[in-house]
């Protein structure tokens, strides 16, 4: 039996767990869960008699150490900080290593000795990232191998709420970590390329210019820009892209009602307010608003926004329920954006029965034979319940299958690398394609951002 | 003769000097001005046969330690960052010490060495800070004395063009450090108390939540919060006050005007543009809008900030050139903020004959016998040419007096500090008066901001 070691239990690893266990007997694998609760660990593997839970605290490194060691491969599920040491006992051991994370600079930084000892360390192998590279450099690497010469590229993609559930007016419910979605897009302007031109978006109008995307069978959806659009220029070898966007998808309206809160500062995670214990959240959205004992925090909200009653962002203010006196913060010194997202938390958790969705979308534009094309790229993956939702599939298949390809020697390429080579997303798309998570290509006009070219 | 030593010969020095050259003989005093470089120095004071220019490099230890050894006193009015060195010398030669600067960490951790060696090191005391401190305090002082409580206090200080020099659509022109005016604002909401509320306001909301105020003579200005309203809560005694905020005043439609800048991200200061060198205004503008080859970036800007093109706004936009397709930012690597700066100075730099002119308001609003009062305080200072400025005066005045009562012995109080107290405001304001730099006094109706007590 192979052992493979998978650290942390959380929210994403139901898919992964129960891929590998689906393969344990014709592939001999024997999966070890561990972490700091040992009950998430077990409630993952049921009483598979292939699979066994510890207690894993990946701060106790006579622990840690035992457990890598005692394997023959490593994937770390864990928060993306606490990767890095357990990559260092990795090259120790010489044991190879998967993660669905960002190369951090101290993970770059291992690359050396990954490759002196032969090892492969794959990352950045979930959804986003993960899907969208594989996906992405597949249509890059066709394009280039019929003779086409990259010119647009752009990539977006949705942790949403399934059809099925969609049943507020903000047509969204938290699928992952609620913080990032209150905090997205803070720290700097977004900036990408737009027909060889740069372009920087302000956070103060990034949710203001949104662009449409119609997905077959999903209706329109809208999109806003991502601060690191130019991230992977390099990388996927775009260095002469005439137009490289990357962003966010939500459906219509989510951005445009959203920036009521960016408008008035309740996104704010640069400071705390001292008394927000203590506070209404009527009194929370009162703090953004002008002092004047004669006027409601409602009309204040609405005349510093300039929002008619009638319109549908003023419902979805409502909706929320933020004008309520009786509801507390109970948070203490917390942030506003920790104050907006214990509010939101309120009206956009996931009930019991909800289903959470995955959309992705790309679009490639090139020249061939001295004139334009477009292939669009689509992919929507919708949830099974609250354990095996969108987001666990999307982030646990790649990594178990990538893991499992490691393990019997079919990825060997040795590096601290990220999925964008043939030898790692040609058998892992393929292999995702039998578990529903595949791409519709369709050939479209290419218009680009300059049809008349003017 | 005593020597005073004044390091430093910058904009703000004209009248620092002017003020101790008249006094000399009287006084007995040789004033020795030292600057990088000594041309600076000679120029302001002349010929004249008590004054001495000397080169001194303040990151010389050698000539810096012998200049400050050989003084009785010692003005610094270098940039606020390089007092700190002077600062220890004087405590190591026992020279008491000047500077018109905020109180920094560093010389704050001074204090104990400074009173155990008797010496006075008075900061703050220019104009703002500085005269406001001293005017403030003078009236809360008065109102104490008489049994009154105070319960609301704001105060504003503009920079400003004189009414005779104002002939842009802005009725502004940098009449000091334009990068603080191009980053105004920046760097976390701003935080007031009104009624007894904390109040927030995001950075891009700051110059749409304005306040009027009248000055006597010379009409209506706008303020803006600035970010620190509570720093001198305690250090005034005002922790009980229901009402605290401080602003900066412009005159009106300035902020609005200025907020098209900050919705676009024109004022941003956090990172850079790679070809800045290269772009010409107009490109530098059109980096912020939307790519589109069919529109101009005149009515892009115009649709994305919701301008009519008969409005004041849009007028005071085209009076920047800021469109202009052959004007070069020629700044390498700028940040947007340092590029807009480039262009405001093209159009908002003081002309030869221009005047400037500083502007302070106070409000103090007290509890006497059961009643509400309120007073409001004026002072416009106008300058005389482009070396004696509004502000080189303001700045420089009080730093002189103080200076000269230091040395006289009528400010003895030793220890780190700022002109808070009767022994030092008394003397200092009365001074000024001679120079016409004085309040005047309103008994108004106090209203505050709940004047129906809802």
């Amino acid at each position: 039996m192979r052992k493979i070691l998978i650290i942390g239990a959380g929210k994403s690893t139901s898919y992964l767990i129960k891929y590998l266990l689906d393969k344990s007997v014709s592939e001999e694998l024997h999966i070890i869960v561990g972490d700091i609760s040992i009950q998430n660990a077990k409630k993952l593997i049921g009483n598979h008699e292939n699979a066994q839970a510890i207690m894993l605290d990946v701060f106790n490194k006579q622990s840690r150490q035992s457990a890598i060691e005692n394997s023959d491969i490593v994937i770390s599920m864990l928060p993306a900080r606490y990767h890095i040491e357990v990559a260092k006992d990795c090259v120790s051991y010489g044991k190879n290593m998967v993660t669905a994370s960002y190369v951090s600079p101290e993970m770059e930084d291992l690359d050396v000795a990954v490759k002196n000892k032969g090892l492969v360390f794959m990352n950045e192998i979930g959804v986003d990232p993960g899907i969208d590279h594989m996906s992405a450099m597949k249509e890059i690497d066709a394009i280039r191998a019929k003779g086409g010469k990259m010119i647009l590229f752009e990539s977006f993609t949705g942790g949403l709420v399934a059809p099925e559930s969609d049943n507020n007016l903000w047509n969204y419910k938290f699928t992952w970590n609620p913080r990032n979605v209150v905090v997205a897009g803070q720290g700097g302007a977004a900036k990408f390329i737009q027909e060889g031109t740069y372009k920087y978006i302000p956070y103060n109008r990034l949710f203001r210019r949104t662009e449409f995307l119609d997905v077959e069978g999903f209706g329109r959806f809208e999109a806003y820009a991502n601060r690191d659009s130019l991230k992977y220029q390099s990388v996927y070898g775009l260095d002469n892209v005439k137009t490289l966007y990357r962003g966010t998808m939500r459906r219509v309206g989510f951005s445009r009602a959203w920036n009521m809160f960016v408008q008035l500062g309740m996104t704010d995670d640069s400071y705390t307010i001292d008394d927000s214990e203590n506070m209404s959240y009527r009194d929370f959205v009162n703090a953004f608003l002008p002092y004047s004992p004669t006027d409601s925090v409602e009309l204040k909200f609405r005349y510093q926004l300039k929002i008619e009653q009638d319109d549908l962002m003023w419902d979805k203010v409502l909706e929320l329920d933020i004008f309520n006196p009786n509801k507390m913060v109970e948070l203490k010194k917390a942030t506003p954006a920790e104050i907006l997202q214990k509010i939101l938390m309120d009206s956009w958790t996931l009930q019991e029965d909800d289903k959470d969705m995955i959309v992705m979308y790309h679009k490639f534009g090139y020249e061939l034979n001295g004139e334009k094309h477009q292939i669009d790229s689509t992919m929507v993956t919708i949830g099974e319940d609250q354990t095996y939702t969108a987001m666990a599939k999307t982030v646990g298949l790649p990594v178990a299958i990538a893991a499992l390809a490691i393990l019997n020697g079919k990825i060997t390429t040795p590096g601290v690398q990220i999925p964008i080579t043939a030898e790692v997303y040609e058998p892992i798309l393929k292999e995702l394609e039998a578990y529903d998570i595949k791409f519709n290509l369709y050939d479209v006009p290419y218009l680009g951002y300059n049809p008349l070219n003017i």
